[in-house]
């Protein structure tokens, strides 16, 4: 059978020349960079190397990238490092309301320390208006936190004008930037915010490997106490291949991204244009133009993502209902309850989000095997046998 | 030139057959474990065996066991999840002075958060008595930790007495077994413990692979927020390869375990017994009986530690001062000074700690090239010429 892998954002595969990089640390290259050895200090070369390649990336300093395990302890520590270091400024936190749960889920243990949160609303195609964020900071704010990218709708932020509403506020700002880092063109300066996730898993880097940017200068407090490594904010052996993928990901991201990005668009385009066209009630989330090239993102009305996502899987297709982190929740996804769309059609979100391999001839499956697909779902909906009988009428 | 790495404690070389077990997971099988579909329920499957495996290792049931990215982050899970979750039933915390850096230091993150913490003294051996732990326990204590076995100086401590010790108190018992799980037996029933630290790059599993273990119906708040990963309380896409690793790791240690003690202690016994005879003034430190099997720690006096790892690894051998961890931070061991040993002398901390590939050639090379090695040092050293000439007064 055909294996059409239309799942970036739950994770990309390896690239075979981050996996050739990470080698020889399974290997030879064992030590531990705190050693004083050479043993050691040969995996500290390859570390400090891949941080270099990091911050490249996204234009910081090396100095600037702390190195952890998953966009998710990058958020929790940005969330909770940032607002705790800023304690006795103010405790209350603002986010959109379609953060990641990892976002959403550190603020809520942060609420438990005393800090409380509001969540600015997005409008139908997921946008954060600057504005709103302006009206809902207060004196009491210390932190802002807006994604660049939301994974499950595609689209990409106003990071730039929110960043500068924060700073004429005096208010740090954090951007979880895991969707969108080594997919879209990233520099934390033109941005201008004080903090920002990445993820290699999200650009053909290891599962495992991510990193937080704190800009130089803004206080942040360890989020793994102990050793001294990351500068003593983040303890724990470095995790040395998985860091030397990540930065050769960087590498081929930086040499590679511009090229991914026009090969993936007119897939995108196609299934964004004709999914609609062959298939009845199937509807675009998030916006039409700023979104991720690789994304095409849609209710499909009268079915369940999941029933969805196992019959396109029987066919070959891996595809996703929204963020990998909560999939088995089956809750409809509060990104897009947030945008107004009603909780039924939520409950029928399918993401398709195409790999840097992706080709014609699986976009052409796909558009052949997806309409069949929804038909054979559809006749055994109970709820658009309903609609059916109802327009009848 | 021979190369004889001899750090065992800091990392272990990546056993070929876990590097066999992770390949896959590298290349092929990508997905996220979250994802509902094939390529994702593959990864789902190993993470599950892999977690079989480590709980097999530990005599723990599956869903008992919680991966995380390193010993260190384990660390920081138990002490803060445990502590915090028991919040309303008191705000004491007991632990020994030999804890590692990432007990120590989580409790002091603790201790702003309103927690107070007693240290445990230790003898000059670097054993916990169980009854100062009794005497440490007040109403107010939640949370005891102790570890198992003692990575600087090899020692293994009563942890099945001082659990009997919390269990009569009412008390949390978290262990960090970091240094001892997969060298040497560990089962939790017996040992009584609630919680316990383990990770993989200590016994031939890849960086990156560490688990607690949680005693079923043992409240622990998250220690990463987000998605529904390990059961709610780490978020963040599974590292699969580091997973698997760490699965085979455990695999193998149940295996060869006991060759690999039986093979290391005549090297260990030999450099205990014969380092002193050859070299003045070295001095074990640590249990002479109750010692890890491929542990052998020494205090050198007149020298610092730094400088003969720096000489030792001139001539291809890695060892080790301590904790990698803060090998950097070059103060006297924290350890080595609750054992009473003085300021002086605990700076010339050297730990040799053999692998399962370390030969007779190897103890024989190390032998040879140390006296030379120390010889060197001392004639630089003006703390020996002091001593030397106060010697001859």
């Amino acid at each position: 059978m055909k294996r059409v892998y239309l799942d970036h954002i739950a994770s990309t595969p390896l690239h075979p020349e981050v996996f050739e990089a990470m080698l020889p640390h399974l290997k030879e290259n064992f030590g531990n960079p705190q050693s004083l050895h050479s043993v050691g200090q040969e995996a500290l070369r390859a570390v400090e190397e891949a941080r270099e390649k990091v911050a490249q990336l996204i234009h910081a300093q090396a100095s600037e990238v702390y190195f952890t395990s998953s966009g998710s302890e990058s958020n929790n520590f940005a969330l909770k490092g940032l607002a705790l270091a800023q304690r006795s400024r103010g405790t209350h936190i603002v986010l959109s309301a379609v953060e990641h749960q990892s976002v959403l889920h550190s603020a809520k243990s942060l609420d438990k320390l005393g800090f409380s949160t509001s969540l600015v609303p997005v409008d139908e195609w997921g946008m954060v208006d600057p504005e709103e964020v302006k009206k809902a900071i207060t004196k009491e704010t210390v932190l802002v936190s807006v994604m660049l990218a939301n994974s499950e709708v595609g689209t990409v932020q106003p990071v730039q004008e929110i960043a500068e509403v924060c700073r004429a506020s005096d208010v740090l700002f954090h951007t979880d930037a895991v969707a969108a880092v080594g997919n879209v063109p990233v520099n934390v300066s033109e941005l201008g915010v004080d903090a920002l996730s990445l993820a290699g898993n999200q650009f053909y880097g290891p599962k495992g490997s991510a990193a937080l940017f704190v800009k130089k200068g803004i206080r942040i407090l360890p989020f793994i106490d102990g050793g001294i490594q990351e500068g003593g904010r983040r303890a724990g052996t470095e995790d040395v291949p998985a860091i030397v993928g990540l930065g050769k990901a960087a590498e081929l991201a930086m040499r590679d991204m511009e090229k991914r990005a026009e090969a993936a668009r007119p897939f995108r385009d196609r299934l964004i244009q004709e999914l609609p066209q062959r298939v009845d009630h199937v509807f675009l989330t998030g916006h039409t133009e700023k979104r991720l090239s690789h994304h095409a993102s849609f209710c499909i009305e009268f079915i369940e993502g999941e029933a969805m996502l196992l019959n396109l899987d029987m066919q070959g297709i891996s595809a996703s209902s929204g963020s990998a982190c909560t999939s088995k929740a089956l809750k409809a996804s509060h990104v897009l309850l947030a945008m107004g769309i009603d909780h039924a059609l939520a409950q029928g979100s399918l993401v398709f989000s195409l790999i840097e391999d992706t080709t014609s001839e699986d976009i052409n499956y796909l558009l052949e095997v997806f309409p069949p697909v929804i038909e054979r779902l559809r006749k055994m909906s109970p709820l658009y046998t309903k609609y059916l009988e109802e327009r009848e009428k």
